[in-house]
């Protein structure tokens, strides 16, 4: 709670460009990775996206959100076909013209004349970017990501996403990582949210999540315990074990 | 493209609220059942928004996305501990008190009698709703998710929210479904990128999507059309085949 609100805490979003994500084609698996990384350096997750291929949905997005939250992630549509409008969308959204990037095409370039292939329009699409952008570095097929203000470009594909996360993690600004101590319980959650809420309420600073699961059609729940201060999650810790021996 | 821009089609969007999606600890796994459901009866689902536990943030999303789609549907937050806000936020976006739900109070208190449970405060929560809702029923755990004008409030465990999109999904406005063809091929994105933005700017009436992935170290694509009319699919299909064959 406290947690979120910490004015020393740097926020972030992510904006999933995808119509395979919405059309039920595939299943998202950049956000996790995501949450997790940004967890560990104490940045606020603070909102996701998931938008369709359309122009005018990916400029609002990013406009509302760049202003909104210290940085801005996207994955997805920034490889060589027609329905990639991601460099296309962020140039129009910062107003500055998408241009072909000089060191993008040079790596292009280079990479593709090892392979004794050639580096058609297609491709060559893959090294504009918008004008002033600064490329993030693809280990694995080259086509690089760029960072344009706060708005970090990712590619879709979970493999390279993750390369170009990590390359610019170190980047971010860094607060104490956002820990967290899970209990898990064969309580009803109905029997335990009274005592939960009055512990919530005598421990502002920590956040108390209370999740339930049905699993072998039993319910069960997982109580998270998230904060700071890991001496503290640990007195809350107690508490929380203390309601569940009742 | 034209597909989803048709006036014809119904539009939905999702808001899952929820700080264990944004934290990492859970991965989202209702998203991609309501986007098979909506493709199914003809649906545009155009938007989906991750947003954490904050009343003003439930609200802003609310409020925005009910103004702009023709539905709008959330998941998570109306259980009976402190974290569930749900039924408050959406009550506020619309400017009406939270009540208990007649209905509600008695399918929980007969559902608890017969258990020999107590329904206590906390449980009792699960009965609230705001002034003008009626019920989703929820043949597994009875606390009802809630329909309040064109927003659908859905619990957030996968099992609950599939039995309440289900119940509700029949009531929504069906179209023709939207069909698609997908092409596997070995081919590399930038080799096909070209002759399949011809065949997409000869067939407007249909999407085509390209969808890298990299398998044991090697790219691969899937090349899926999206559109209303099978035939026509059969025919795009076709054309991208030859392209492949080159």
């Amino acid at each position: 709670m406290v947690d979120q609100q910490s004015s020393k805490r740097a926020t972030a979003s992510l904006i999933i460009i995808g119509n395979e994500i919405l059309s039920g084609r595939t299943q998202d698996a950049n956000l996790n990775y995501i949450a997790h990384g940004l967890a560990e350096i104490g940045v606020i997750f603070a909102e996701a996206r998931v938008v369709l291929d359309i122009e005018e949905d990916i400029i609002k997005a990013v406009n509302e959100l760049r202003q909104k939250y210290d940085y801005v992630f996207t994955t997805g549509g920034i490889g060589p076909t027609h329905d990639d409008i991601t460099s296309l969308s962020i140039s129009k959204a910062f107003g500055v013209p998408l241009i072909e990037h000089p060191e993008a095409f040079k790596n292009l370039k280079e990479f593709y004349d090892n392979k004794g292939e050639e580096l058609n329009s297609a491709r060559r699409k893959m090294a504009t970017t918008p004008e002033g952008a600064t490329l993030i570095d693809n280990s694995i097929s080259i086509a690089p990501g760029f960072k344009m203000d706060n708005v970090y470009v990712f590619a879709g594909i979970p493999k390279i996403m993750r390369v170009m996360f990590d390359a610019v993690k170190k980047d971010l600004r860094h607060s104490i990582p956002i820990l967290s101590r899970t209990i898990n319980t064969n309580e009803i959650e109905g029997d335990i949210a009274a005592d939960l809420e009055v512990i919530q309420n005598q421990y502002q600073q920590v956040e108390i999540g209370s999740y339930p699961v049905k699993e072998d059609g039993i319910f069960k729940v997982s109580v998270v315990i998230r904060g700071d201060d890991d001496e503290l999650l640990a007195e809350v810790e107690e508490k929380v074990k203390n309601i569940l021996k009742k």
